[in-house]
């Protein structure tokens, strides 16, 4: 929940602007909400658990994105960047047995998803240039997600998302990664986003936290 | 993929009925096929990995059903029937946070499904008799999956599932269970079947050998 900003203080309730900021500043000392930059401030999720939930086989969950869905459960987002590289080959993808061709130049980007300092995703997307051309350039704050990009940056209409989920028993890279001391199981998730004309926009393989995370899957019928 | 009859190699190559008949045991012998009783002769899968790819979010599906699936791809199916009870109480049912209650009496079943004797799924799931009334007279056997039975046996008509995904490492019962050495990572489903009246005609808490599996979700636009 999103808390009132100190010019709203001021209106409701008459207070002085010293009073509306000192309220302000004494909930957030005390751990009760959260100040994000640019977004203003949210009642902290104090839950001991720090599992979320998430909906999988849905466009509309997928558009939102990480920050905006851990900001909405009052966690603090951040991210952490790892790689940014331009490789100018082709790449075939293996995504456990279908096979994937992109033809390069292709933008691989991989970032740590942090909750709360939790490392939660290890998020890494291949995006073909020749079909977001720049997207290098971009500046992905300004964002709620990549799929954002692609249909308000580059009007690409999505066609398709398919994912593919595994699990298995965190390596000692992914415990530093994941920053445990103990193994943990992570989901895998492998995805192919592909636009109308049937060409591929993103491939997507990252790694979630296994304690973390719980998936959901709705069938209407 | 199916194999011929006997009738039909008579019919189709001009041989004679022991000519066939040895055909048949031959390829079968010789690790070539499987035949599965009252459904015929199968191209056996000798791949190594023996995993196999389900769809999530999927009504079609789920009503295939778990040995159709795994024959249609070659392997042999069978099931171990681990627990069958009638529980005459209400039970509530924390599905990872969401709040259920069922009404007593409820037919819990509890099966292990097996593929090529791997053990891949202890399944198990909460029937209300009062929807269906006589389900623990059933014989399974008959029906593809649990789904036919409440569509074909019962008229209901299925308005929902909800499905739950969480992954976890193993205990040393779980270990037993899937008869593994080595603690390896599952995959836990938990789901509500929900009917057209908004009433609950099943609960599933299930789990996936999480090395012999992966899932697929599909997005359309």
């Amino acid at each position: 929940m999103q808390i009132p900003s100190e010019n709203e203080i001021i209106r409701r309730y008459g207070v002085s602007n010293t009073t509306a900021r000192k309220v302000l500043q004494e909930i957030e000392m005390r751990g009760f909400a959260v100040r994000v930059k640019g977004r203003g401030t949210f009642v902290r999720n104090v839950e001991g658990s720090h599992t979320v939930e998430r909906t999988l086989g849905s466009l509309v969950s997928t558009r939102n994105g990480f920050d905006s869905n851990l900001i909405k459960e009052g966690f603090v987002p951040s991210v952490q960047y790892f790689e940014k590289e331009i490789i100018k080959e082709d790449i075939t993808f293996d995504l456990n047995g279908h096979i994937y061709e992109l033809n390069g130049p292709i933008f691989k980007i991989r970032r740590l998803r942090l909750s709360d300092d939790i490392v939660m995703k290890d998020d890494t997307r291949y995006i073909p240039l020749n079909i977001c051309k720049g997207f290098n350039q971009i500046n992905f704050d300004e964002y709620d997600s990549f799929l954002k990009i692609y249909e308000d940056h580059y009007h690409l209409k999505i066609n398709k998302v398919e994912q593919i989920l595994t699990t298995s028993i965190m390596t000692e890279e992914e415990m530093e990664v994941f920053k445990v001391k103990e193994a943990k199981s992570i989901f895998n998730l492998k995805g192919v986003t592909l636009i109308g004309s049937g060409l591929i926009c993103e491939i997507e393989t990252s790694k979630y936290h296994g304690d973390k995370y719980r998936f959901m899957v709705n069938i209407n019928n």
